[in-house]
């Protein structure tokens, strides 16, 4: 049976501005990604855009779900939050290479490129946390 | 740039029903976590079922996100939805045994247990189709 | 303060598979309107279906968050329930016009526009409900 | 059937800040009701914040489904944004008198009150809007 009261892990084994830093970039490319897809919808070349679209769905889910678990990590399960993480990573590399393949031809393309790069980058830095080893 | 008009993949390369089976037994564990996280948040015994409680937010996050990639999945970046796969059967798998270890007090935890099962089998039985491979 | 443990209402005032099939008509809604507007997001004719699919993801959206609180309404802040669930129905009924518009065209369309209706109706007994009043 | 191309409405009808303001007081706020509801989850005493804890739930979800169908409104089907955005005052005000409650005790529940009742304020201030009028 697991203990009465949770057990927090040490600041040295995940510090707490990594942590903050990363959900934040997650929900910003959340937002970017709904934004952008939206918009592509709303496009008249919406027949062409239909795998941006798609991409930037799967991402803004896969970041909002990323994010409300990091900020619900305490150290238990690292496992669980490594999955998440690394999985989040992938997606939003996936999803940059997409979004920045119409970033010539619409501004908010090139913004969600740029969340997905941030959030990316800063679930990489999460993973590298010894919490989460 | 991408082509105008979607590729679908062949049925050969992944099954309609391997699909449409593991989208709905994600979206039965995130009901059966959800409930069971909401129980054990109005259970007296609250207190020691925290962990309980977070991990069934997780899965149940988690299972709904990877449900809505899958079911707009139609062949491109298998790479993103191969991780979003694998990281739900990772968490799924962590669900399963940390609400196992509490179904001889609540029959909730064990329901949530066997949906938690269910999907990560099923999820592990989508990540064998030639499509995401 | 409030009280150290929840007070349950009479099952007098919310009976329970009343609340059971209102939270199952919502999810069920939710997957039919997501289903919906992937699929005419993927049609040709995507350019004449941008109102339906913005429509489809509002009611699928709105759907899956009445469900959730419903499933977790215990009698408090009867308020908060009511008003998510009128706006529920609402929703259902806009959606349903919209979708049954297109059901001529599109078999999904209608079968969306059976789960508005389904779930418009099952909030709209709901709120007949005492403890919602 | 629905016009070829969406009908915008006019910046007189829906002004861009007003709108822009709107989605982010909800989406803050969205991220002040989950933080706090884990806090208080982790908190030993827990079983006094079970009300605290499903109102911030409930709050997280209905602003967070606010933000998405507000960011997606163009015009059409105003009476389905105002149900949303009215239904969302709601739940923020409940939710913030709630919150209010424990803030003397809590400094995250205090800051839940305040974005509830920012993006409470925010909705109102939408619905004075002419296009959801």
């Amino acid at each position: 049976m697991q203990p009465m009261t949770p057990m927090y892990r040490d600041e040295e084994d995940l510090r707490h501005d990594v942590r903050a830093a990363c959900v934040r970039a997650c929900n910003l490319c959340a937002e970017a990604c709904n934004s952008c897809a939206d918009a592509c919808l709303g496009d008249p070349a919406v027949a062409e855009l239909v795998i941006c679209i798609r991409t930037n769905l799967d991402c803004a889910d896969m970041c909002a779900t990323a994010a409300e678990i990091l900020d619900r990590f305490r150290g238990y399960h690292p496992e669980l939050a490594r999955a998440v993480i690394e999985a989040c990573a992938t997606v939003c590399d996936v999803c940059a290479q997409e979004s920045r393949s119409q970033a010539d031809r619409f501004r908010r393309c090139e913004i969600a490129a740029d969340a997905c790069e941030t959030a990316r980058d800063a679930c990489r830095q999460m993973l590298a946390e010894p919490a989460l080893v």
